[in-house]
């Protein structure tokens, strides 16, 4: 069967933990903002990638005039957010109205390669889920009522983005009601009982969420090159 | 009681990781070595801090090259390392020979603050025994036989260092057979049956372990002025 390609870029925040007035998904990261290098990764991954952007409302004249920096222009539709990160993705999902591949992909790594979308790809079409995990470095405890115990850190993965799926399991899966339980598309695709397919991630795909990681996301491109 | 106060700096990793011939814990951060900050941080603490530096025998020349930085040098005293982090630590432990809060820490964390030092003090004379933690901030998936569940993070801590102990509870603990599950000493200290007291960390106190991480370390030092 041939698949669309749709990549649904969640950009929903509002930016109040980078002490900034200008939303972190638009600060600027090597001379563009973060959200155009996250735009870029997609479209150079392949020539028919369709992207969805979805954004609050406030942001859409930002995003416009991000878009302006592209030569050529990918092509992307701009999407109004939702109140949750789940509400958001559904609105996203109203577009897809074929048989597709669908990457959803935080504004805010940018760093995300386009070996790594491949992968994606293959794996969500071999296994029709695909979610990038990366080993966990830190030693950790679980906390549990009145005390804490040590826990093997090697049974535990750290989940990127993009979470990639065939459009038959993700579509049906946004239809449930939401839940809270709800903290990334992985837990509502597999409410409907279809295990989720783990791959390598990448070290450098980090989430830009304060100051300091613009810093770290400037060192990650300068080792890049 | 009066309690003496004993840190036990454990720099033995031999920096394969860094690509580099120097080991990581000798690496230049804003002009002085690694280990050097944090030397100067457990110094700064508490006046009558006593250092003892744990390293393998071929780094004890750059070890007093460093220390010939200091004015007035702080006390410490060096001691070679052992196979383990376990044997590490407990032979710095032999220099332990009065009641004494004991503080482990990794040499290559030295962006740790006085702040943080004199919190695990205090903590260690209420509880015993203190380690630092911080919140998890990454979404985890736990990986089971053939396949993997979303798990609730905020049931999880990252764990740092100083690990801090009062001395009648790390002496006895340390004296146990080596256990390849004592990953850090708070594990060791729980085996005989003491629970383990968690107080907040910070998260500047990163760990360096790979070139990024100085980036990083520099980034967090210029935050700090």
């Amino acid at each position: 069967m041939e698949y669309k390609k749709v990549a649904i870029i969640v950009a929903g925040g509002s930016g109040t933990r980078m002490q900034s007035a200008v939303p972190k998904q638009f600060l600027e990261l090597a001379g563009k903002p973060v959200l155009y290098h996250t735009i870029a990764a997609f479209a150079a991954a392949y020539a028919d990638m369709e992207i969805v952007l979805v954004l609050p409302e406030a942001h859409f004249s930002f995003a416009n005039q991000l878009l302006q920096g592209f030569d050529p222009l990918p092509a992307v539709t701009i999407v109004k957010g939702g109140e949750t990160r789940f509400h958001s993705v559904k609105n996203g999902l109203q577009l897809v109205d074929s048989p597709s591949v669908v990457f959803v992909h935080d504004g805010v790594r940018p760093l995300v390669s386009t070996t790594l979308i491949r992968a994606c790809y293959e794996a969500a079409l071999s296994h029709g889920t695909a979610i990038p995990v990366v080993d966990m470095k830190d030693s950790i405890r679980e906390i549990r009522a009145g005390n804490n115990a040590a826990v093997d850190r090697d049974r535990f993965k750290i989940i990127q983005t993009p979470q990639t799926f065939l459009s038959h399991l993700i579509l049906p899966a946004f239809e449930l009601p939401y839940d809270p339980l709800f903290t990334d598309e992985a837990t509502v695709v597999e409410r409907l009982g279809h295990p989720v397919h783990l791959l390598p991630g990448e070290e450098s795909n980090i989430k830009i969420t304060k100051p300091l990681d613009l810093t770290i996301a400037e060192a990650l491109l300068k080792e890049r090159h």
